[in-house]
């Protein structure tokens, strides 16, 4: 196979970073870091641009936060064609779900609450108190949210796995109120969706989707209860809703397609690289496998792995597009460069497929979940390990966080001060006070010593 | 002083919880609790309507994306009336406010950074790491953002104190660099803030305020660099093009007017309380000072003492308006009601002018900032007791914390297995990704055991 099988490296506009040869390869990259660099830059700095989306959400929140379960009842008329009498699923719905679900399906999704429930209770944050000033008491209390909506896509997009990984996180934060939310389906909801809430702990099942869910858990309905915080993947119309209503309530993240970023060396297995790529590249068109190594020749075996594996897929239309149109294999002169790489790509999962790969732990700057090793294969962390699998996309893991029970809490700070502990900062807050032009906190200060 | 005084409770709007009588009152209200928690949901349930703000902000978002540092210059002549020819606040610029900033000002910066610093490293949040299965290790990395942008708003609204408190847990957190962007002033920059901004370690400054601010510091321009988060107050153009840059980079949070919650009992000194709430009127006409108490003459005597005081304000007329427009004192029948009518409320800050205060600790549900007790002012909070002093707004105390060092560190998980860990639970995750339609993801393991 030769290097004029693969489109040179360019970039034709600022959405997407590499242009494949429309032959479902990945394409092979050697460029200059600084090139590469470069590129990754634009690609993560887009000015979003869905007017008419937004629009057509602002009026479904408006509708919706006026007019309540009747407005949510025409919208899923019309967008999911159904009727609906009731929105909310009965409990017995729910148990029977339970009931007909294979045995061996209940028994892994219980291994997996095992696991999540065992990681996220690390996460566990502790208020404090202060009091080493003499008069002065200091501290920060940390309490659950209250009540907690959860967003499941309908169709094909409704995974169980995604459930526990939403709701069990809220159950050891400590939130008493967890309701789930997803569109009605014309002949039932997923079994195995109710059987992972029930195992999870829902409190509350809606059927509903898109904007009007999300607008249903902000502003609350006459059926569904207004929450504090909405997390949960969705399509375009749900991600719009939820950065809209942020500040009505708060929300986890805005969620796009998948990542798998790969880094690789001579030792790896071209197959299992290729594999795992897969397993995110069958998610979504748009998903996006990346693999970077310095070595050439796992680069072209990686890419025929690939070409080869994905004829053998179900998904192999969704897994082709991804691998030629977002996927590519950059191949970079040592691991330094290509850990600046993936920093700068800062993939939603990445796998550390080098000896002792543990050891590179601090090169890692930006990435939701890390997977370290030859065997830490990229879907043991969609299912079983622990870790969260609802993870930053799209370069935001230079700055969000893996979904985590620090997403279901809040602080509350509170100091006490005794009268003489007041008196000895008083000259520094009356001063402060008035530099700033705000003579009445200084008088509220002064009110106590007159 | 008779009822008559008072308009009755009414609530003519969605927007406006309690209508005054026009002439700097505090409203006194005596309704039953359910009747108050009514209309306490109906004001914090607010469909925002920004239409146009919001188009504008697209713009000068799109613009500053595209034609960086150009636009930012011709948008700082057009809003700001300053024609700029170079963005960057020089450091001899720096050092000559310092030098100018008296040094009682500059003792008492130097007193609230201390105390601040020493509240917030109680903040930090530990890594963890987990070997108790065998051949599996799991852990979570905390690690700093790399660069921080901090907005400062110009005019009366600079604050010296804000700065600290949001530059300090920042620096504390590990940020390398943060960056300061404040309005151009005809009459060049505020002393004490760039004193302020010297003190707290600000690593960079720049002259340009507004959205066009927030979107430089989204995308970059050629001068300001761009960052992975941006916090700190400003006016709706501001608070917008936060919200529409969310997703580019994290941002704190949505901020609104300030608001004081006093819940006061009979032993509370109503001057006092007076004087509290007016620290809070005195920030913007739309600030909300509020009192709950189950002792009719305090009410009575606390609005008496406001209508006294408020006319000795440098603010009076803004401190009146809130006050008359948007404050109100309600009469509970005993001080259960008044937490369960506050913590629908969820003050910013929230005073218990109570004795043995901090039993009540448990009551509080939401609210940002806590004072406990007779001689914890506002104030004090607001300079030098060293929790934060920008904090959730507007009802978001039920979701959102005050700002901390945890806004500015990211979370990585990681997950390393062997190959036996990983065959042990081989079947859990081939069992869950062929139930969820995934089949790549069930060869990605398989693939290890061919």
């Amino acid at each position: 196979m030769s290097e004029d099988d693969f489109f040179i490296f360019k970039s034709p506009n600022r959405n997407r970073l590499f242009i494949g040869n429309g032959v479902a390869n990945m394409q092979i990259i050697e460029e200059s870091l600084d090139q590469m660099l470069k590129q990754v830059a634009i690609r993560t700095n887009k000015v979003a641009n869905r007017a008419e989306v937004e629009k057509s959400v602002r009026d479904i929140i408006a509708n919706v936060a006026q007019n309540g379960d009747q407005a949510v009842k025409d919208y899923e008329k019309k967008f999911d064609r159904v009727e609906l009498d009731d929105l909310a699923v009965s409990q017995s719905e729910i148990d029977d779900a339970y009931d007909k679900t294979d045995q061996d399906v209940i028994d892994a999704l219980e291994l997996a609450k095992r696991n999540i429930t065992s990681f996220h209770k690390m996460e566990i944050e502790d208020s404090f108190v202060d009091a080493k000033q003499k008069g002065v008491i200091r501290g920060e209390k940390i309490a659950p949210l209250a009540a907690v909506g959860v967003y499941v896509p309908g169709g094909t997009a409704a995974y169980p796995s995604s459930i526990l990984m939403n709701v069990i996180p809220a159950k050891i934060a400590g939130v008493k109120r967890v309701v789930m939310v997803t569109p009605p389906q014309t002949n039932g909801l997923n079994k195995a969706v109710l059987a992972a809430a029930k195992i999870a702990g829902v409190d509350e099942i809606y059927t509903v989707g898109g904007a009007q869910a999300i607008a249903s858990l902000a502003y609350g309905t006459e059926t569904i209860p207004r929450v504090d915080k909405i997390t949960g993947p969705g399509n375009a119309y749900v991600a719009t809703a939820k950065k809209q209503v942020f500040g009505q309530v708060d929300i986890d993240m805005i969620a796009g397609p998948s990542e798998i970023g790969v880094i690789a060396g001579s030792q790896a297995v071209a197959s299992q690289v290729a594999a795992d790529l897969l397993s995110q590249a069958e998610h979504d068109k748009l998903a996006r496998p990346i693999l970077v190594t310095d070595d050439k020749q796992l680069a072209i075996n990686v890419n025929a792995e690939m070409n080869r594996q994905v004829k053998l897929l179900p998904r192999q239309e969704i897994a082709q597009a991804a691998m030629d149109n977002e996927g590519f294999i950059a191949v970079v002169k040592n691991i330094d460069d290509a850990f600046t790489l993936m920093n700068a790509v800062a993939p939603e999962h990445l796998e550390v497929q080098l000896p002792d790969a543990i050891s590179y732990l601090n090169q890692i700057q930006n990435a939701g979940s890390v997977f370290l090793g030859f065997s830490a294969s990229e879907p043991v962390g969609d299912y079983v390990a622990g870790p969260n699998h609802i993870l930053p996309t799209g370069g935001t893991a230079r700055f969000f966080s893996p979904l985590g029970v620090q997403d279901f809490v809040k602080r509350t700070q509170f100091v006490s001060y005794t009268r003489p502990a007041l008196k000895k900062e008083a000259d520094a807050i009356t001063t402060l006070a008035r530099v700033e032009g705000l003579e009445a906190h200084a008088r509220a200060i002064e009110s106590r010593f007159k």
